[in-house]
């Protein structure tokens, strides 16, 4: 099995979460990949520098300048202190933004007309990324070698230029993909992992893909004042249900419906939990 | 042959030439590493956070904020922007810094005594960086697969820590590893190179490694104020005569000890050129 775990802010600025995040994470056995956000940090830095964060339905207005602070923050100073944090819990990870071996290419956003505002609205740098244009095959060649692969929410477009993207759109992209891609192992069996499902028509290998997002709260809540009211499994009809009795809402309805579309594309299960959780099996499993 | 490439902020400082150095880079023939520093805009960063940078000998004081400066600017966007522009320009390139990958190991630098200020310095979170830290297997098994390597100023302790170090050191110690490795290449004459040198007892093989500093001026010139009295070639001798003369001096007596010291450990020649000649034979040849 392959784990595609997916941190954001909360815990990249949390040094002491992100410590204890970092040392379970590098105790996870098998192949994985992890994905990570970075966003208050960004924002404390454009401040920093005398410019104005500006936010649009959650997505942050890249222009020039923004795209520098961003990609200093995502694929500076966040990616490589959790590298340097893996390698020193033992764990031989890469930091990679999308331009790193051309592993991810976004398409750069057109301007859109965003009914909340009323108005057309130009993103600038943001792009948009797909499981089609995520490079499985150079991912499996990584954690075949035992390495394991850190994503920022950094992409380009192949003509020269970075791209702001959605990491929580990473993740489910890069779990697609690799759920999907049949790859012709180095060795007869796979090193990192026991459990390839063999093709029987090729001898190529595919894994099964577990996608896990970690957020600032158990799971998803049946009572969202009461932490303790975790849904411990959410099918397709509950799901239905659950948005019927209002009782999953707002920025919940997206994610859930992001990690059904992953689990449509060969995605064994996905995974809404706390990262304080990620080595015990507390959350929310979508099926 | 592999070309190791390094530049200074004079180029990645400058939009206009790092857009003509990235486009001939790209066509450069055979397999590369580039080395890349961003000094002047880590400065300017410092600065427009109200940092003061501190500078003892031309290398900086990197205490923790300073660090988490260089390593946005350096590893960030220093080196994504570069890889972007390579992508571009159809160079499969991989941005790296040490960490990743455990490719480069340095040690912390101890507070140390500095005469020209007479007293103790603690440079803070900088490293030193010896060819013996550098994984050159893992840099051929990305060469052999088509994929550049390009590496920033920032390296790891291997316990969780970055470190500061210093961009010309790291690309001798690139060359010295890389010329004293014996590798197996996973073919039988290596993909990416046709002049392979095979070791006759084991069927390994070593590459002959040529070491390109560019820097802000034609080559190492005879006369300081007249750029155009480049010295076309300087073996140890004629080094020596040079210093005798007072003709290099300062800053290029250590650069030139340094390139010596590479030839001294394998590495078959180093050229220092202005950027913008880096497919052509201008510049100085230590031999």
């Amino acid at each position: 099995m392959i784990q595609i775990v997916k941190i954001g802010g909360n815990v990249v600025d949390n040094p002491e979460l992100l410590r204890k995040f970092v040392k379970d994470f590098a105790a996870m056995p098998g192949m994985k990949v992890l994905i990570h956000g970075g966003g208050v940090m960004a924002s404390q830095m454009q401040k920093s520098m005398g410019m104005t964060p500006v936010m649009v339905e959650g997505r942050r207005v890249t222009d020039e300048d923004t795209l520098k602070v961003v990609t200093m923050v995502y694929a500076g100073w966040c990616n490589k202190s959790i590298v340097a944090l893996l390698q020193g819990a033992g764990c031989n990870a890469i930091g990679l933004c999308g331009a790193d071996g051309n592993v991810i290419k976004a398409a750069k956003r057109p301007p859109v007309f965003v009914e909340s505002i009323g108005q057309d609205v130009d993103y600038g740098y943001v792009g948009d990324v797909k499981a089609e244009s995520v490079d499985a095959g150079f991912i499996y060649s990584l954690l075949e070698r035992g390495i394991v692969p850190v994503f920022n929410a950094i992409n380009h477009d192949g003509e020269g230029n970075l791209l702001n993207t959605n990491a929580d759109t990473i993740a489910s992209s890069v779990a697609m993909a690799m759920a999907g891609y049949k790859y012709r192992s180095r060795r007869d069996v796979c090193s990192a992992c026991e459990d390839c499902i063999h093709c029987s028509d090729d001898g190529r290998l595919t894994h099964e893909v577990e996608l896990i997002y970690c957020f600032e709260k158990d799971g998803v809540l049946y009572d969202k004042d009461d932490d303790s009211s975790v849904i411990p499994e959410i099918n397709r009809e509950r799901f239905a249900e659950l948005k019927a009795e209002g009782r999953v809402a707002d920025g919940m309805i997206p994610k859930l419906s992001n990690s059904f579309k992953a689990i449509d594309n060969g995605v064994a299960r996905v995974i809404i939990k706390h990262a304080r959780n990620v080595l015990n099996d507390k959350g929310t499993t979508l099926i």
